[in-house]
Order: C-alpha cells, then sequence, then structure tokens
C-alpha cells in the first residue's frame, strides 16, 4: 500500500524502478565536465534542421527514442508518456514525440518539469495504471534564448546573475520491476512567489520554492540532509544555490556537504563564461539521466533527493509589472 | 482494483466523485443559450484588472476558490491541483493559482486540458493518493487573440472555419468519496498529426485526434456509442463536428444521436457571430463544470463520455510549415 507521508509526500510501497535513461547534449555541454556522461552529444546544435524550434523537437526525439530502444521496448509497450519544455505551448515535446503514438501527457512545470514528470510517471505505475512510463524534457539555449530574451544576434550583455539556458536533452523510463535505481517517494511542490522581478536572476526567483519543498519533505518524511549521499536541485545555479544553502541553514538544516546543483555541474563556470551557471528544462533532465544516472547504476550514489525548480513566469507578464513564481517537485532516488 | 482495458483506458474500481464544481464566464458567454448555467458571469471581461493576462488569471483564480468553497473545502483540504491555460508557459494557471498554496501540478494539452486534469486527478484519487483535488483550466478571447491571432485593435477578419476562443473558466473538485457524478473510466489520448496547416481551422487539426482517441476507447471498453446518453466533445465546433460524426460512421460508429460539442452549445452560432462555434480550455471547462454538472446531478443525463480536444502547435511553427497536432483526453462520467 502506497502511503502518503504529511500533505505533500508520497511514499511507494513498491518502488518504480527507473531501467533505462538516455540524455543527449549539444556542444557546449559535451565540452562541459559531464561532457563525457553524455550518450550522445550532437554534432550541430541545429540538428539538420532549418530552425532552432525544430532543432529542440528533434532533440527530445532522438533522446527519447534512445533511452526507449535501450530499454528494449517499442512504443507499444510504454503506457504513458509524460513530458514538456520551455517553449511556448511546450512544441518540443508535441512536435518531438508525435511520431511515437504512446499515450501522452504534456507538462508545464517550467525547469521543474523532469521531476515533475518523475513523479506523475512513478505514481501511475506504483497505482497499477502503468507498466512502462516515460519522462522526457528539453531546453535548448537558442530557442529559449530568442523566446525568452533577445534574438542571438543582437549579441546582449548578460548579467553576472543571469543563467545559460542548457542544449539538453533528457528522457528516463520508469517500470514496474526490473533493474535499476528506484524511486521511493516523491514531494509535491506549491507555486512560492517571494516578489522577486529581476527576468536575469531565475536563481533568487526559484530558491523559495527549493526551500519550501525541502523542508515539506523533511518534514513529511521525519529524514534530514545527512540522509541522502547527495541532495540535487535543477538549476538554482551559484546564486541560487546560496540562498538555499543560507535560508536552509536558518531553517535548521544543514545542506553544505551533500548539495549540488545540477546548472553548477554541468558547465565550467569560469572557462565556459556561462555566468550563475546552467538553466532550462533540459539541465535536471539531462544531468539527472546522464551523469547522475551512471553514478547510481555504479552505486557510487546509494541514496539521493533530486529537485528540479522552475520559474513559472512568462516575459510579457513580467513586463506588465508581476514578480516571477517558482516551483520544485522533490523525488528520492535509491540504488 | 483499478483495471486496465487495452492499451490507453482505466477503469476505477472505486470510482472518484465530482463533489462539486464552478464555471465562470464572460459577457458573451452569458448571453448564450448556457449563460443561466454559469456560476457567475463577470460584469467586466477584464475583471478590473490592467491587462488580459491578469484577468485571466483572475478569472482562473475566482472559479477554483468558488468551487472550492462550495465542495465545503479549504487550500489544506486539497492534495493537488492540476491546471493549465493557452497562455505562454501557462500562466493563467501559475499566477491565478499561486495564493491558494497547493502542492501544483502544471499541465499543457492546449483545449483538451480539462479531461487531462481530471484524468490524472482521478488516477491520484482512485491510487490513494490524495483525498481531493482540484482541476482547472480557463481561457480568454482578448489574451488568446493577443497572442495567437492579431491585436483586438487591428479588427482582422476571421475566416468561416475559425472558432471564437471562450472567456470563461471551469473547476471540478474530484473527491474520494461523497455525492455526485462519479468518473468510471479514462482513456488517455496519444498525439495525432494529420498534416492540417490551417491555423484558422481548428477543428479539422483536432478531429482526427477525437476519432482516435474514441475508436480506443469503444475497442478498449467493448462499449458503443448507444451506451451513452451523451458524447460531449470539447471545442470541435461546426467543422470538427462534421469530420467527427462523418468519420467515425466510416469507422463503423454511429453517434449522430448521442454527440454536442462545447463549442456549438456554448453560443449561438448564427446570432453570435461566432463563426464555426467556441473553442479554448474554458469552453469545455465552463460547459462542463456549469451546465452539463448541473444535468448530471439532475439526474437528466445518466452516463456520458466527455472528450476535450487540444490542438498542440503554436502559431511560430505553423508560419515556420509544421502541420498543427492534436490531442483528445475521453472521461466516462455516471450520475
Amino acid at each position: 500500500m502506497n502511503k502518503k507521508l504529511g500533505k505533500q509526500t508520497v511514499a511507494f510501497s513498491q518502488p518504480p524502478v527507473i531501467i533505462n535513461a538516455a540524455a543527449v547534449g549539444g556542444q557546449k555541454e559535451g565540452e562541459g565536465p559531464l561532457g563525457k556522461d553524455f550518450d550522445v552529444i550532437v554534432p550541430d546544435d541545429k540538428l539538420g534542421q532549418q530552425t532552432w524550434e525544430k532543432a529542440e523537437s528533434s532533440l527530445q526525439r532522438q533522446t527519447a527514442v534512445l533511452a526507449m530502444e535501450r530499454a528494449g521496448l517499442t512504443p507499444n509497450d510504454v503506457d504513458y508518456i509524460f513530458a514538456g519544455d520551455l517553449l511556448n505551448q511546450c512544441v518540443g515535446a508535441s512536435y518531438g514525440l508525435r511520431e511515437l503514438q504512446i499515450p501522452f501527457f504534456g507538462l508545464y512545470g517550467a525547469c521543474s518539469t523532469m521531476t515533475e514528470s518523475i513523479s506523475l510517471g512513478a505514481m501511475l505505475i506504483a497505482g497499477d495504471y502503468a507498466k512502462n512510463v516515460m519522462c522526457v524534457t528539453s531546453s535548448h539555449f537558442c530557442s529559449a534564448e530568442k523566446q525568452f530574451r533577445y534574438p542571438l544576434e543582437y549579441g546582449g550583455q548578460r548579467a553576472p546573475s543571469a543563467q545559460w539556458t542548457v542544449t539538453a536533452s533528457g528522457c528516463a523510463v520508469l517500470s514496474k520491476s526490473g533493474e535499476g535505481p528506484r524511486i521511493t517517494q516523491v514531494t509535491t511542490g506549491k507555486i512560492v512567489d517571494m516578489g522577486i522581478t529581476d527576468i536575469s536572476n531565475m536563481g533568487a526567483a526559484m530558491a523559495p520554492a527549493a526551500i519550501d519543498t525541502l523542508c515539506a519533505h523533511f518534514e513529511d518524511t521525519g529524514s534530514s540532509p545527512e540522509d541522502y549521499d547527495l541532495i540535487l536541485t535543477g538549476d538554482l545555479g551559484v546564486v541560487g544555490s546560496d540562498i538555499l544553502i543560507k535560508l536552509m541553514r536558518e531553517n535548521g538544516y544543514d545542506l553544505s556537504s551533500r548539495h549540488n546543483d545540477c546548472g553548477k555541474m554541468i558547465y565550467d563556470i569560469e572557462k565556459q563564461d556561462v555566468h550563475a551557471g546552467g538553466s532550462g528544462c533540459g539541465c535536471c533532465g539531462s544531468v539527472l539521466c546522464g551523469h547522475i544516472y551512471k553514478e547510481l547504476k555504479s552505486g557510487r550514489i546509494n541514496k539521493m533527493l533530486v529537485m528540479a525548480t522552475g520559474a513559472l513566469m512568462n516575459p510579457m507578464v513580467v513586463e506588465q509589472g508581476e514578480s516571477i513564481p517558482g516551483i520544485a517537485h522533490a523525488v528520492v532516488i535509491e540504488s
């Protein structure tokens, strides 16, 4: 029997297994510290397409197909696919995955989408609705820049707190049984808005949501940071990670020796000139499904919490004077 | 024990109950044939806000709060809220619902979002993950026109096949027990793209997905149109409904005496000058949570299938030459 712990957490009696995963990245991601852990580095960030949007769809398709094939599955074996991305109307997912012909749930959780999809996928499997579920996200630097910021050709200056949208996609294949790391708990986040309005400082906008979900998780489960080998946030970057560590300490939790952030890991922040680090749905997606999945499989990580974080704004409403709400969903994985 | 029927359908052993619902509409919707079945008609389509985006968020908030209060619940009683809308990055939902502080799953299913949210909400309740779940969607004519078509001030001509985005929001409150119509089955749709590229003919783009899901439903469950008092599509409008009836007949199913479409019901199509009918996430949302919910409660409908339909495109990718993929999710409701 699955158990609801506190208000926001579910613990699975038969934890779903991540039977396989795939991460595909762009050139810059391939040159970063985790480059060797990507399954594929695409030779051309446009993936042979005519537009950046089509390139992102293609990236998502390639990643999903690779993960599915590695898991030894065909589309007919997959009960549901959960997917999303940052593009308007989530076209990365809908155009990328339309050929697969798998029952599809489209999600929008901004950069929190990877753990949103794993949370729902795991709940459907542990609820006996599905044997196999795929969870896919992507982001692309070029499609994100033109949509959220400036045309690439403009060559705009970037603020020191700004993050670099990752060109990558990650796909996890969850299954009722099999070999691999298991999803034992999920903690679903609330929307948290502390009034940040700086569109060049997403880390600060998302950190309060990360703190809210993480505190809820520790309270719901009675666990503490020491119970985890790694507490991995999605893409708080340098600025947001510092806020997280500081404010969690004020809440009585010392994360300093356990925490890392996908946005800090994926690039060499100094050498690759990415300011506050990486971001985008594909950041947590590809780091989790690439590097971290290999660490879990090898036993170098035994028990971890991964929490992707999202900023639920669009540029127009921020120009209209709105602040930036954040959200974070946490997933516990044990190998 | 919940049962998977065929590939796409789940039948619930303990069907979740729609314990309450609310529908809030704009002026034009209030003047339509279902006007009296809205719980609130807002006196001003801007809802006292400065922008159309904020108006839509406000509409979604008002609807969610009304449904929750009617169900006798506080935010603390609600385990999860599933929500989405058509705005870029789904800001209708994230800004509209941030104050509620309920664990939040953001969805993007375009105009299919109402039944996507009910499908997932019902699965989480019947899977023992939740006692109460809220499902919310909205759309707004003015925020949709400026985002998908032309600035309102331009006064562009509308094609005869074009639909009118509904200014409305619907919210259903699902619960593990209680009084009300029950959700007995859900059939999850695949993305279907038959190559339609006319952005002024969403009905034709979405009809193939509706046909695909409906045929899957009949096959998975062994049911036929005669088993339902009503087969209600979300917003195929006049053009899409005609395609649905015709092609379902070719598939061996005669829907003609059972079918209706929220986009055809919500307006007086001739008098209100809406061309092919209504559309938008709030179309199925408000018709289901307003008029239809009352019909179910009164016993005038005993067993029905509702299937919201979505077009998963954005205007930019269609300008890039892409066709328009559709999706449809079906939910069986019994009173």
